[in-house]
C-alpha cells in the first residue's frame, strides 16, 4: 500500500485542477483548490476512500472561480487555511511562509511564492508540489492583478520551487492544454518563459507585454473568495 | 528515480485521455490512445523527455475521435498495434489476448476486454491498468454500436479486469467529471453498474434503457480509424 493517498480532480469551465491528499494510516486529508461547483463530486469522493478531511486549503484568492472552502468547512469541519497576506477574515488559519500542517505524520509545507498576486502559496507534500498559479506547466500565473509582481514571480520561482530536488512532481491549479502534471526538472529545463537561461528582465518584459483580458468571473470571484466562497447578497 | 515514467494528457472536446508510459533505463516508450488533434503535444512530450517511443496502441477502434496512430508512426517509426479482432489492415501489430510487449525490461500485457466494441483491449503496465472506454471511473462504455454487448463487457470486467489486484490504478480512455484515476479496489465497491452486488442481468438491463444518440464523430472516425487516422478522401 502507497503511504500516501493522491487524487487530481479537473473542472472544465475554469479549467482548475483540485487535488486531494491524505495520509494512508491515520486517514487524515486535506483538499486544495476546491471548486464550489464541484463540492458534491470531491465530498463524494473523500467519503468513498474514508478520509477525514482535517484541511481545505486554497493556493490563493482565485480570481476565475468560487472556492468551496467555506462550504466544505461547514459540511465537514475541516479548517480552512489560506495565506495571512491575503487578509481573509473568514479562514482558519492564516498561513505564513514555512508553517508545516500535518496528516498524521506526514507534512504539508507551506511556501509563499508571490507574484501571480501578493498572497500566493504553494504546497509542498511528499515528492508533490501543489503550485497554484505560481508555476503552470510549461508556463506561468498572469502578474497584471491582484498585487501581481513580474519580479517577485521569477524570485518565487527561481529561489522557492527550482531549488527543490529535481524529481518533485509539479501540479499546477490550472491547465488550458489538457496536460496534467510535470516535474521541478522537467520546468527547469523547458519552460519557455523561466526555465534555463530565461534572465528576471526577460521575464519581466515578457509579462508586461502580455495584455490579457481579465478572467470572466473576477467580479464575482474576487469578493466571494475574500468571504471564504461566500456569495455575497447585495441588498437594494 | 521511479523505474518507470507515466504521464496522462486529456483532449476535451471528445474528453479522452491519452498515456505515454516508458521504462526508465532504456527510455523506450508507449503511447496509448492519442488524438489527431493532440499530436504535437503530445510528441513534444516525447521529445522533452528524451523517450524513444516503440509502439502506438489504441485500445479500440474509437467511434468519437480519429487517432493519432498512423501519423505517430509516420513522424517517429514507432510501432501501431490494436486488437486482432478489429481487422484494421493498416496495424503493424494485431495483438491476441494475453500479448506481451516490452518497453525495455517492462511488459505490457494485452487483454481482451470486449463488450464495448468487439475488439477492445485493456493494456497492463506495471501497478497501472488502461482500461479504454471498457470500465470507466464509477461508469462504463456503452455497448449500442460496434458489435457492443452488455454480457461481455460484464464478463470482461468481472473476470479480466476485477481479478486484477485491488491497488491496481485504473485509467480510463475518457472521463466527462473531470475524475482523472481510479482503482480496481474502488471500482469494485463503488461503481454503479459493475461493483458489488450488481448482477449481470441488471447490468444488461440498464445498458438496453440508455438510449444514447451516437457520439457526434462517430461516422468520421470510424472509417479514419479503420484506416489507422487517415481520413479518407470522397471523390465525387
Amino acid at each position: 500500500m502507497p503511504d500516501h493517498i493522491f487524487y487530481q480532480l479537473f473542472e472544465s469551465e475554469s479549467s482548475t485542477y483540485t487535488y486531494i491528499i491524505a495520509d494512508s494510516v491515520t486517514k487524515e486529508a486535506a483538499i486544495i483548490d476546491p471548486v464550489i461547483e464541484m463540492i458534491d463530486r470531491d465530498l463524494k469522493l473523500v467519503s468513498e476512500l474514508g478520509l477525514k478531511l482535517k484541511y481545505v486549503l486554497d493556493t490563493h484568492v482565485h480570481a476565475d472561480h468560487i472556492t468551496a472552502a467555506g462550504e466544505i468547512r461547514n459540511r465537514t469541519g475541516a479548517k480552512s487555511a489560506l495565506s495571512k497576506d491575503a487578509h481573509v477574515e473568514c479562514v482558519d488559519i492564516a498561513l505564513s511562509d514555512g508553517q508545516e500542517l500535518f496528516l498524521g505524520a506526514k507534512k504539508i509545507t507551506a511556501l509563499a511564492t508571490p507574484g501571480h498576486t501578493n498572497s500566493c502559496m504553494s504546497f509542498l507534500f511528499e515528492n508533490k508540489v501543489f503550485t497554484g498559479d505560481a508555476l503552470l506547466i510549461r508556463g506561468n500565473g498572469r502578474t497584471d492583478f491582484q498585487q501581481g509582481s513580474s519580479e517577485k514571480l521569477y524570485d518565487s520561482i527561481q529561489q522557492k520551487l527550482f531549488t527543490l530536488p529535481e524529481d518533485v512532481c509539479v501540479y499546477p491549479a490550472h491547465d488550458y492544454k489538457g496536460q496534467t502534471a510535470s516535474s521541478i526538472q522537467m520546468e527547469k529545463k523547458f519552460n519557455p518563459r523561466l526555465g534555463e537561461g530565461r534572465s528576471k528582465a526577460e521575464f519581466i518584459q515578457t509579462m508586461s507585454q502580455l495584455k490579457l483580458a481579465d478572467p470572466k468571473k473576477i467580479h464575482e470571484a474576487l469578493p466571494a473568495n475574500m468571504a471564504c466562497g461566500k456569495v455575497p447578497v447585495f441588498r437594494p
